[in-house]
């Protein structure tokens, strides 16, 4: 998915978050948003937003002087995340359909993403979704498949969300469930630590992607998660960063977001914030 | 009020939506945003929002080569705006207290300038808004005050809403009503033209304040309207722009606006979208 003008205002937005998060004061932030509008100067030298978002983020971490600046931010994500753990689990035990509330689990917990600390109902809300009908969602073309796969890769999206990821990994056994994460950390997307943090080493393989940007970008991948990403069975990206940096992979895969932009919700269809699951078949 | 890291964004959204209403193709698009990218990078420059909002609309005139790139849109509010001014005068009229509705009624006409094309049920809302409390209304003030009063000066702000203002101007005889509006197109601010078709004429003296910014900027102003807002006998200043551009001016004040971003609510203590009439003491 292109970079498109829209995409501008709204990077410069999140500029401005990771400048509140992050930044100890306010020359910090100033410095922050100075970088930010320097390199959305340059937006045409970038083909997708999480390659954009990549560059200012990177900046973010030099003017912090911090390698992880969310870092704490994250943790906490996952500390609450994990308290709502055992009551979304036993509804997906108790469910006729597994698999399906795994699902939603894996897409609601998105909503961790922005809400947790405005939000005190957020919680509620996670598990309220789970009684809701998905926007789109090819289950059917998931769960054939399941029958022959031997091996599946999930790929991550942000800490927090990972330990609903643990639902949806547990649902695809016996195949074997490969769960990649970011090489390095940028902005509150999952790596090895946070994976670890959520749980996920007790149902999934943790493999890192080579990506150090909020979506994942074919260039930087490693070659053991290449050859996972061409030859897995199964592929289920989360989040929008991965489907922004892969909707056009030649591959079949399967996209588990919310739909968090009026641009992409407009690419699936479907009206903004809304969950989806969707599988996309080789498109050349 | 100062100009803040939070309105850079902002600003740059307003850029977009600028280029998506203006311009003739997306070379033009691209133009108008590299322009604001380019002003916005030099944000110190400019001491407060609506300052730089003029720079970058100065931009979109001459990218686009029309000297009103609005025009058109303001026309069609303005139409709007006169197909309900009949039974928003009706409800006045009919009211206990036609000063208060003519207040709430020239406060919801605000709601023209975002939203009269996303929702055709704007002029039920605009009406609906007559029935509900404002978050503050120094009402008691104005109507001490105009007891006395031989001149009142409305400085407006938007086409379409102007149609509501003479509500306004028509409850504050028998003082002499001065309506001002921008001497130059910016946006969708209301013109001598703007007012003319509002049918402001009949009720008010129209008047030019010398700014082309979103907002009044006191550095520009003719020494006609600063004879008119240093000695009026009540001082009504529109929208939020207005506010902006004036929230520290040595003189006593009515702001009457919808607060349409975060950090203005924040000053007023209330919340976003709110309607509000606050007299202002002199502050120096």
């Amino acid at each position: 998915m292109k970079l498109t003008l829209d995409c501008l205002p709204c990077l410069l937005r999140q500029s401005l978050e990771a400048a509140r998060l992050t930044a100890m004061d306010n020359h910090h932030e100033q410095a922050i948003m100075d970088a930010a509008l320097a390199l959305l100067s340059d937006y045409k030298r970038y083909t997708t937003s999480p390659q954009l978002a990549r560059a200012i983020h990177r900046q973010v971490k030099q003017i912090t002087g911090s390698a992880d600046p969310y870092r704490a931010i994250k943790h906490e994500h996952i500390r609450a995340a994990l308290e709502l753990y055992d009551q979304a689990r036993a509804r997906v035990l108790a469910s006729d359909n597994p698999l399906l509330i795994a699902i939603k689990a894996a897409a609601a917990g998105n909503l961790i993403d922005a809400a947790i600390y405005r939000d005190i109902e957020i919680g509620q809300a996670i598990l309220n979704r789970l009684d809701l009908p998905m926007a789109i969602c090819d289950l059917d073309e998931l769960s054939c498949r399941l029958r022959e796969a031997k091996t599946v890769l999930i790929i991550g999206d942000n800490a927090g969300e990972s330990v609903f990821d643990r639902l949806l990994a547990e649902q695809l056994k016996p195949a074997t469930v490969y769960y990649a994460v970011k090489s390095q950390p940028i902005i509150n997307d999952a790596t090895l630590e946070d994976a670890r943090l959520s749980g996920l080493e007790s149902c999934a393989r943790l493999v890192e992607s080579g990506c150090d940007s909020p979506g994942t970008i074919l260039e930087d991948i490693t070659p053991a998660f290449a050859d996972l990403l061409w030859h897995a069975d199964i592929v289920i990206s989360k989040g929008q960063g991965n489907y922004e940096g892969m909707s056009d992979i030649p591959r079949d895969i399967f996209f588990l977001l919310k739909a968090k932009c009026p641009l992409v919700a407009g690419h699936f269809g479907v009206p903004l914030g809304s969950d989806i699951f969707r599988y996309q078949a080789q498109s050349s």
